[in-house]
Parts: structure tokens; C-alpha cells; sequence
């Protein structure tokens, strides 16, 4: 039978851990709302490929999937894997896009294995940059901080560039290109290990550590010329704080709001009048919406990474049973730069 | 002397009535906020024109002039004379542009008199459409609508557009252009009278009043297919219900938040999320940033108004002594339509 010509090539040993949506949180994410099992690993059919994940990305974006509110995608169902974007081998191909060995990042989820029939799912080059920036810097993160930027932001030189969670995947990016562009960078991050990294590794003009208590006047002394852009991906206080601080014509990419993803009671903003009174254009993206920006974006990414204008760090978990850990770590802000699980 | 002869020339027996900022109001402006008083009638000087106000308008933006916060416009200083816009006739001219006689739209002020160079100043056909339309739907307030749905806003046939303060100088242009562009318009008003008139007068599909104390059920009745333009003029509780309804690609200009100008601790709004998910625009405005529009604006307004496909309503009261009173009623939306004070 043919599938079973199919069952015996693939690897016969191993299994395939898998990391599922087991409750939907209240608040806060626990543990216990991912439940890890392992399944046989499946056969690909006609037209399908079957990978082997070595990297999973861990993204704030996940806490909204696994909620049942309206967002922009569907929630993951309870008892569904979790969904995600990883770096893949291909382990067998019955399509003809693909042969064992390609490296393809896919939206394979937090899973070892997977079937795909090759729908999003792009080679890279394992040579050009390090497999890991493919999921950051080179990947959605990277692309999601020059679109907001540039296309959103449009920050013209001399101007000053606000960005929190600045030594995150997206904001770290963010100040870098800000640089280039020849901006003022300021970033707000938590601890002063970030703020350090963030102004002497990644280039960042100023880092304003938000655990100090005094956020306002630390930004004010940050920004002296006031904020032309704030990229937006925390929300809560330090949105309220920023807006006391816009310039006229300010702009806002508003890309995340990890603050208020656990929130059961949001942060009330307070001053939206400076919205008015500066005649801000802020406006919220998905960068998946924008999938016609991507080839313009991944190439300038990669050659800057590769030519060293563009730094980065990581955390890489080893284990997906480690990943729900992680997640949580993520969400609270414990990780350093792009939180990666190595899954193989 | 050329000083004596020009005064000669001006109205002998009148003074000109003045209303003055007197102090600076910490929350809802009190009567005790202005001052009134009377002075000499002003002599043009050369190039110069004596205009007599027939007309002010009383505008919710008065209540930022009177705060001495950072805004887009200069505070009147303690002791000025308040700003504002006013139909006037032009007694003595010095200046080629204008001759006695002329009805212009002018920015002097509340007061009965002013002389100036004719900057800013436009006459007006007193035969086209009526005078007090030049300080309402034929003037800044028609033009904030137009710019902010048709630039801003941008609706589409068969989308659902919103507006608060649904019967106010702005609001109810917005309701319909609206209308005039194909889309379901929705109102929010205050009260049933208000509501009533929205629908029956002003031709909005529906109207909601936001006293009755059940805004985000009524809301949602009126808008079952959600929300895909809300101009925004009121803030608070209203813009924070509005949130929970908005569409996919939803654009919010932003015009004003007079629910906000008399607050001491502003409304937090909580459901800033729904920008992000929703990949949401807004923008804020300010209808004088944009000059280049009114001359494509005002004449496509008069003609819906001569035309009878625009209608309006104003409020007038009778006599600059009441200004001060007129407008503390205006910001608590007492006010029915366009508020207006007859001046001489």
C-alpha cells in the first residue's frame, strides 16, 4: 500500500511532541493552559511535505490566540496545537516545490513534525544569515518593525523616534533603523541591563527604564525635542506617558500592547487630547495584511544583518516542553531580545 | 488731524462691547471665567477696515483658548479679548479689497467692533444663502465635516459611518454628507428631542441617546453591521463604547473631544485595543491646518444647502452680553444645532 511505503520512510523512532491549547487563560497565562502530548508522526500525502521543526518562535501576538474574543484571526480552538512560526527541514517531499533537506520557515506551530502542502511556506538559505534570524530579524519581527517604521512612522532625519520594549524582537529593530535613518532614537525598556544593551550595543541615542518610577521625566529628559514617532507595542502607562510628550503631526504605529494582553481590567488612557491638539495620525497594523512590503523589506533586512548595521540577541529555550515556561517569561518581559525554542 | 476725522467718521453715540477672559477656568468655565466691558469704537489706520459683527459664532475649541496648556493655537492672554469668528459688515474701509457695506467672515472676536488689515477676512454673498450659514454649515464647522468624513474618514457607499453630537454645527453635516455618499448614517445625541430630529429632519437612518443609559446595546442596534467611519467630537465614555462596535479597517478623524475640555481628571479609555486588532486609522485634525480644501469645500456646501439637501438648525441668542452664558450651554450640549449670538 502506498501508505504505508510513505510510513516506513519517515523516521521510525521518534514521536511527535506536540504543545496544545488546553484552557483559555483568565488573566494571566499558566501553565496549565498548554497540555503537551505526543502523537505519531504524520505521512505526507499527495502534494504535501512533511517538516521537522528546529526553531519555534515565541511571539506576543500568541496570547491573543488563545483567547475566544473577535480579533483578527481565529483563535486557536481548545485541544488545537498551538499556532506559530517555525524553521524547518524538510524531511520528505511529495511536492515538487520542495526536497528533503530544503530549510523552510512555516507556520507549523508548537509541534516537532508537521504536514504542509506547501501553502506560506518559503525556502531560505541557511548560508546567507544564521537560521534563527529567519524567525527575527530576517522574519516577521524584522519586517513588522520597517513596515511600522518606515512605511507607518515615516520618520524623516532629525526627527526623534520613540520605541518601548526596546530590546524585543520588534524594537530593537526599531531603533537600529531609526539610526540609520538618521533619527534620534530613545527606547524604553524594563531593568537596567536592557537600557544598557539598548544604548551600547544596539546604538540607541537614550533608554529610559521604565521599573525606575519616574517615567515621565526620565522621557522628557530623553526626548528634548519631543517625539515625532512613537512605535507602539506595550500600551498602558507608558503609552499614556509618551502622548504627553508627542509633537505636532506626530505619527503612532500601533503595532502591539503586550501590557493589556493579560489584562482582565485594561489600562484606561487618559490623554488622548493630544491626539487632537497635535493632529496625531496613529494607526494600528497587521503585518500579515501587508504581505506585498515583505520582498522589499526581507532583502534590506538580511543585508544589513549580514553587514553588521543591524545587530540582535536571542533567548533560545532548548526543549518545546519548555515552551509554555517561555511564553509566560515572554509575556512578563523575562526574556532578552528574540525568544526562540529549539525544538530539534 | 487724520485721527480726528477718522473717528468723526465712525458711529458717534456706540461703544464697542467687549467680552474679556477674566481668568482661566480649572474645570466647566463660569460666568465669572468673562469679563465685559465697553471702549471706544477703534479708528482704522491705513489700509485698515472698521467692521461692526452682526454675528458670532460660539465653537467648542473656545474652551482650549481659555486653558494656558500647550495647544495647537495660542492662548488668549488674561484680559484679551476672547477669539472667535463673526459675521461682520464692513463700516469705513481704508483698504482697496472692501467697502462699507461688505458682509465678510471675519476672526475679531467677541466684540461689537475691531478693526483690521483684512487678513483672514472674506467676504461673503449675503444673497447665496443665509447670513449666519457663513458661521455654520456654509462655514468653519461645515468645512470640519466635510474634510474630516470626505478626506479623513473617507466612507464607501454601503458602509456605516457614526457621529456623536449627532445635531450640533458639525455633527449633523457629517450625518449628511453621509447620507449624500450612500452610507447608513448613525447619530449619537443627547436626548429624545435631539434623536428625534437627527432621524425625521436631518434624515439619519438611526440616532441614539446617550442618556438613556444603555449606549453600547443601543449602539450595537443601530450598527448591525458595526462601525466603519466615526467621526469623532465628544470623547469619553462615548468614543471608549464606539471602540467596542469599530470594523476591519475602521478610520476614526478625530475633531474633537468636548466631553474632555471641562474635565479636571479626563475619561481612560480602555478599549484602545480594538485600534490595534482592528487596524484602525484615526487621525487628528484641525480644519485651519488645511486651507487648501475650503475652496473645494465651501462651494460644494453652499450648493447642498441652496439645494435644499442639507438642512440645518441654530440656536440664537440675542445680544453679546449673553455669550458668556450661551457658550457654557453650548459646552453642555443645551444648545440646539448651530450656536450663534446676534450681535448688533
Amino acid at each position: 500500500m502506498i501508505i504505508l511505503e510513505r510510513e516506513e520512510a519517515r523516521p521510525m523512532t521518534a514521536k511527535n511532541m506536540q504543545v496544545l491549547l488546553n484552557s483559555r487563560p483568565s488573566g494571566w497565562v499558566q501553565e496549565g493552559d498548554f497540555r503537551i502530548v505526543e502523537t505519531e508522526i504524520p505521512a505526507p500525502g499527495d502534494g504535501q511535505v512533511l517538516v521537522r521543526s528546529l526553531f519555534l518562535s515565541l511571539d506576543p501576538y500568541m496570547r491573543g490566540r488563545m483567547n475566544d474574543a473577535k480579533s483578527y484571526a481565529t483563535p486557536v480552538p481548545i485541544g488545537g496545537v498551538m499556532e506559530g512560526e517555525t524553521v524547518s527541514e524538510v524531511v520528505q517531499s511529495n511536492n515538487a516545490r520542495f526536497k528533503a533537506g530544503d530549510i523552510v520557515v512555516c507556520r507549523t506551530g508548537w509541534q516537532q513534525y508537521a504536514v504542509s502542502d506547501g501553502t506560506g511556506m518559503r525556502k531560505v538559505d541557511p548560508k546567507a544569515v544564521p537560521l534563527t534570524t529567519y524567525l527575527g530579524v530576517v522574519g516577521m519581527p524584522g519586517v513588522t518593525a520597517w513596515i511600522g517604521l518606515l512605511d507607518i512612522g515615516q520618520p524623516k532625519e532629525g526627527e526623534t523616534v520613540v520605541v518601548a520594549a526596546a530590546t524585543g524582537a520588534v524594537g530593537g529593530v526599531v531603533g537600529q533603523i531609526a539610526k540609520l535613518k538618521g533619527c534620534r532614537a530613545v527606547g524604553i525598556a524594563g531593568g537596567k541591563a536592557k537600557c544598557d544593551y539598548a544604548v551600547k550595543e544596539l546604538g540607541f541615542d537614550a533608554c529610559v527604564d521604565y521599573r525606575d518610577g519616574h517615567l515621565y521625566d526620565a522621557l522628557a529628559a530623553a526626548t528634548p525635542k519631543g517625539i515625532d514617532v512613537y512605535f507602539e507595542n506595550v500600551g498602558g502607562e507608558i503609552l499614556d506617558t509618551v502622548l504627553r510628550r508627542l509633537n505636532a503631526n506626530a505619527r503612532i504605529p500601533l503595532c502591539g500592547l503586550i501590557s493589556q494582553y493579560n489584562a482582565t481590567d485594561p489600562y484606561g488612557v487618559k490623554n488622548i487630547a493630544s491626539l487632537l491638539v497635535n493632529r496625531v495620525k496613529l494607526e494600528g497594523f497587521i503585518v500579515s495584511d501587508r504581505m506585498q512590503r515583505w520582498p522589499v523589506a526581507l532583502p534590506e533586512l538580511a543585508g544589513w544583518v549580514a553587514s553588521g548595521k543591524i545587530k540582535y540577541r536571542e533567548t533560545i529555550t532548548e526543549g518545546l516542553e519548555k515552551a509554555p515556561k517561555a511564553f509566560i517569561g515572554l509575556l512578563k518581559g523575562e526574556n532578552f531580545g528574540k525568544q526562540l525554542v529549539k525544538t530539534a
